[in-house]
């Protein structure tokens, strides 16, 4: 939604009381805009394991629900800057979705509580690139996000996200400095990230949450590839050390199917160090305005036994409108090596497997 | 308010070159619509018991503060899709109104948290009713509130509704799938809700939050009539258990005055039942555009005593407009039988009374 | 940005489902308005001191990062009605801003919560005055905000305002009832503020957050002077006490130089009694657009040894725009008497100095 902007003379006498006596120095200026946009998605989710089952309500099955603000200006000579609040939040019960201060365990924000968890950026943009510094996806969360069919959400989500060793900045990281190359350079994009866990010097543990993560790619036409690594900053331990993550991702449209794929090979320098490593093959087919969505993906790890979940996903999405879909999505899960992931809140034993299906609304504005 | 939509094109590289880079697929939609409204509502509140007395500034004395959003998309064909997200507020100092996630009490949040915790839903509506997901009203709550002349709100409130055993979902529920007739069935309307504790199934307590509840009702002209029920799964213990609701409400608007009344029995199945009744009669006289509003309300249990609660309250509310009203509040409670219930935050002793006023300003926008 | 308002016929049918069914009274109604406003404010921020130094990304070293909604109503007769809900949030990480129940420390929020902790209120205006009633700045707030050429932001911060004893009531006040002077007085301005801490009567502290301040001014075309007290009451301990607060600020624009200053004293009436003071000079030159900044502020208490803090500021502002400007502080602050302050979460020894840079990008919508 983009609310249009006019500032009305009528009842100034009023704000200019209230404003001349506050210390508000930027109110709103005339010919600004702000869109207003979100995503309320709800699902019936169902999951079984060998040990227990769970039926729930969830949020965001298809896409995580949520509320955003955002806006741009243009200022003139090829330059402008823009802003973007987004705060993700439960459409089952009201209730937000944790959000992190300084990119460690610790810094993680209660999950009851709304915040612009999603993103919070101010941005420069001119024709040399992008210049957006606050809270923002890390770059290789992305190439986790844009080869699976179900954009990482529900029950179909890549086993490769779901199981990431990649840590508190897997998916967001705060405090970034990030650079985004322009559109217009014949089809290669790419994007360069530094974020803070913003120690003071004489800390115990001084560059925890300090990282950096950059991506690059090639997308034209129905073809797209991109590479993206980063690595973050924690004092090694037995159960943590620095985590580097390198993963590549591409995607072929080929009309009457989208396939796609990923690589994903995440490290933790632990003591005894702990590398991760899975892959996904999904594609996407249109049924008229409907999709057909089925992914296998996997991952696993090289501690003791070789602990490995591989999951077959098939979803089906009828389009009410461009703004409103319903979706079903089935999952099966098989684990191996010891390792005893679950779908949709289920428990499952050891090397047993789990099913889990959802069926849901989501309704964008 | 309704926010005119207008999806202008000046600007779009920079937006279009933000979004290149990032995983939201859902971004807003020509076409589209949000409506934001809320309510801002203070007073100075003043109670008085036997043992202690309070001042203080409260926020929503007549009408809950709250911010919202919401929209509605026509889908063709008779049929529509909505979203509504409704947070509470303390006007009195910004903060938020707890939530609670799986209707238990350890599902309550903080109450220093805004959060959508009034309503989040997303619905699909078409000639047969609406399917409504996420947390909403209760549907016995709709009785307690419609037929209160103050609306359950501020020191006037229905001592059916302050006193009430229908705990955690009392009013709200999360995590509920309910099903609305449509209007035009000749003064008929009727809801039916389903909403999960969300537990897993090897839980000690896995129904806990679980319940069902339904309301149907005539209504026409200037008389309405509903009764409702409903019930909440908790284990047994001798404080809790499960919490069966029955209540009917009616009114009737001759015009010079609009009488209403309200039955209200709670039951709570701990080891040793408690069952709690009430009733309320209210009236409702238009003064030009002003108002008094007068009601009598009483809420006892079948405990050791018999204690019970009996409230007279009157009010005058001062219309400004219909978006701005000035009011005043005045109630006197009496208890029996041990009961110690007090107004506006004040303290009486068993069987003394309490007294209460409300002064405030609600503005609605 | 003022969003204009329609009440569009389309889509009714749904909506009026909805709403047929809800407990929802006051809806919007045709004619109002709300304006959403906001700034994202992102900086990076360097402190040293002697003992160890820090590099963050910040929010609102320029003006703190706010997103709000605020409406006004005419209501006829030179009577108007408005509501400002205004609430703090971290630009760079995306969380919230701590606020304040009660005007006392046990009132705190957390830090991680968005709530309306910057400004939570609903006026009545007339030509006689507005009545506010909510949360607000605190009226001898005013004075250190705006004499202050950094706004008592970021590293280049008013000493006298980083350093102030004036305790929870500082900056705001919760539970506040406010009067305001109607403008047009020939430049006289001047409020009264009462705060309530809401306790019981038969509290071991009844008194705890009570308090009441006032400000009176004259500003006339270039020149501007204000006058301020307060008083908060704590109960008497080694610690802590009733706070009692005078300030006065000026300030005259020449034109090529805005010279302003300030006088601070903080009296705590703890066992042993506090006094603090300071003061401010500060000059703001505009160089074309763009402006530079200059400030030297001191602040200090009568404790063992008189403790003290002298800063010295500069900064220069780069306007893209009247929404947008880039921005650089770099702040130089001396201790003695045993004095330890430090510039952005630095560290420094008693009577050492420290040093301080922001480089930042603000943005208002």
């Amino acid at each position: 939604m983009r609310v249009k902007v006019t500032l009305a003379a009528a009842n100034c006498m009023f704000v200019g009381a209230a404003l001349a006596q506050t210390s508000v120095g930027q109110g709103p200026v005339s010919g600004s805009s702000v869109t207003l946009f979100g995503i309320a998605d709800v699902a019936v989710a169902y999951g079984t394991g060998s040990a227990a089952h769970k039926t729930q309500l969830v949020s965001g099955a298809n896409s995580p629900s949520r509320l955003g603000f955002r806006g741009t200006e243009d200022l003139g000579g090829g330059l402008g800057a823009n802003f973007w609040l987004e705060a993700g939040y439960n459409a089952d019960d009201g209730t937000g979705v944790a959000g992190n201060r300084n990119n460690t365990p610790a810094g993680a924000t209660s999950g009851d509580v709304i915040s612009f968890n999603r993103r919070a950026t101010v941005s420069l943009i001119d024709l040399w690139g992008e210049l957006r510094l606050g809270r923002d996806f890390t770059a290789p969360y992305r190439n986790r996000e844009q080869v699976d069919p179900f954009g990482t959400n529900g029950v179909g989500a890549s086993q490769a996200n779901v199981g990431t060793l990649a840590g508190p900045t897997a998916t967001r990281a705060s405090n970034m400095i990030g650079y985004f190359l322009p559109p217009g350079l014949g089809g290669f994009f790419g994007e360069v990230q530094y974020f803070m866990g913003e120690n003071i010097s004489n800390s115990a543990t001084p560059d925890d949450g300090d990282g950096y993560a950059a991506r690059i790619g090639y997308g034209i036409g129905a073809f797209g590839v991109a590479i993206a690594s980063g690595s973050t900053k924690f004092a090694r331990t037995s159960s943590t050390g620095n985590i580097n993550v390198l993963n590549i991702g591409a995607f072929y449209d080929f009309g009457i199917l989208k396939l796609s794929g990923g690589y994903y090979r995440d490290k933790v320098e632990s003591i005894v160090p702990v590398t991760g490593t899975g892959y996904l093959v999904g594609g996407t087919v249109p049924v008229g305005v409907d999709q057909v969505r089925v992914s296998y993906s996997t991952y696993g790890t090289d501690e003791a036994g070789g602990p490995r979940s591989r999951k077959f996903a098939i979803g089906y999405v009828y389009t009410f409108s461009k703004r409103t879909v319903a979706y079903v999505t089935y999952a099966h899960l098989a684990n191996s090596g010891g390792a005893s992931a679950a779908l949709n809140g289920s428990l499952t034993a050891p090397d047993r497997s789990s099913n889990g299906c959802d069926f849901g609304l989501r309704h964008s504005f």
